[in-house]
């Protein structure tokens, strides 16, 4: 068990933890979910990988990515930061403009926050988005369809080329995620979709959660697609009554999000081998 | 201007922000506040002065005293933790039972968060905080008296010792701040008063953060008393018209919390010369 892990199990055990297993936690009759998520350098980027404003930008990407998988709307951000003591203005200026520019485009407010000063550079944001029904991860059913957003596999290979110190275009999702379509599709389809989370750690690894959290099998035609190990993928995995096909496709083509119907849920529990890429 | 506050100006000149500059914020009709802070290894503690279960307390407590101040009851938080690499089980345990004795003392949920390694042990802690009127900064009014909670004076005494490589009690509380009966205080109390702060930076500190906010002067009968230079003091500075005096005293008296009352409010602004405690 790694220290991660044994620091979830424990915490589980002390009695003072209350829905965590989603990608965000719905309170009371708030009609808002909370989520919270650290980016951190030497965690998940080095500084060669992204300059700052790639930084500040995908922080709070990773947030918007869990709101969109609760099928809720981005509205106020609260941002813990730490400034690594050697940086200077012009970092300063390149981080706030991406924390800015992700902001304006998801149409959220900073309302609070605190910074200190430390060995490296890491944001914690926890994000309140809105859902009159939030999207969550049980309630699958035999027979609904898995359908995934987007193309997948393009992650990886842009992970793979920056740990042999490579270098990937500024247009890749791993760099700068593209979330705006999929937070409009994913607002439009919530009525016809039963469950539904992001693929962070790959198709196999998100089918298999699915599957246990459901005590169903998330069957899929074809699981040995290299593509499907691939993780932070910024695109979710749905499950969906087959008689709602037909919605989905018109409201993908409106907002032009690719889907693929990749597979069914059944009875049984599903044991693909996925990859994982936490260490 | 140091890095911190370079960030800050940054942000806020960005348009992207919203509602900041009090302890925590307030949003839309929720009846709740929010606030995050960051407890963090070598900027807020040294491991050396803190054991994992008072650095696990003690996070939670911080953000706490944020709600106390606000007039808010601490329902919910989210925790975003990074473990040092090299932490043990024992170390993570330690850390768990801090995090839920507090939780148990305040009746906090952990409903979310994310854990990462790195190298140092930082925890940001967002709180979701109940209050029918939370308590701000503004609104003081000349004529209202100012008063404090509690003995100022001992966390400086205390965090001196540390920086000398000295000892404190366990039961410091620059340790282990004692939170409870103030919660009980503040939210007896929230009728009597206009507006409150904790006293994070000092009384001297609060008292111009109090007069430049509201354009009035925090006059105190003597401000040369040295303990009004200690930081994290986990009391408040509160401002109450004359008439609820009586009120205030019985209610800190029911709840054991003493009561110091220090000046008045009056036409002007106040300029006392603080000690400023983060570099």
């Amino acid at each position: 068990m790694d220290l991660e892990q044994a620091f979830l199990k424990t915490l589980e055990s002390s009695g003072v933890v209350w829905g965590l297993g989603d990608d965000g936690v719905r309170l009371d009759t708030h009609q808002c979910v909370y989520m919270l998520d650290l980016f951190s350098e030497g965690v998940h980027f080095k500084r060669g990988w992204l300059n700052c404003a790639q930084i500040g930008y995908k922080a709070v990407c990773v947030n918007v990515s869990d709101a969109i998988a609760m099928a809720a709307c981005p509205k106020y951000a609260l941002l813990g930061l730490q400034l690594p003591r050697g940086c200077n203005l012009a970092e300063i200026r390149q981080l706030v403009a991406g924390i800015a520019k992700a902001c304006q485009e998801f149409k959220i407010k900073i309302v609070g926050g605190d910074t200190t000063l430390g060995k490296a550079l890491s944001l914690s944001v926890t994000l309140i988005a809105k859902s009159p029904k939030p999207l969550e991860r049980t309630k699958i059913r035999p027979k609904d369809l898995l359908v995934h957003t987007g193309k997948l596999g393009q992650s990886y290979k842009d992970l793979r080329a920056l740990l042999r110190g490579g270098r990937v275009s500024p247009k890749s999702k791993f760099v700068c995620p593209k979330l705006q379509n999929l937070l409009k599709f994913i607002l439009s389809v919530r009525p016809f979709v039963r469950a539904g989370l992001d693929i962070s750690d790959g198709l196999l690894a998100e089918c298999n959660r699915l599957s246990r959290l459901n005590k169903l099998a998330c069957k899929l035609d074809k699981p040995y697609n290299k593509a499907y190990l691939s993780g932070e993928e910024y695109e979710l995995l749905l499950s969906a009554p087959p008689r709602h096909k037909l919605a989905l496709l018109r409201r993908a083509k409106q907002q032009r999000v690719q889907l693929n119907f990749v597979g069914v849920v059944c009875r049984g529990l599903s044991h693909y081998r996925p990859k994982i890429w936490h260490a």
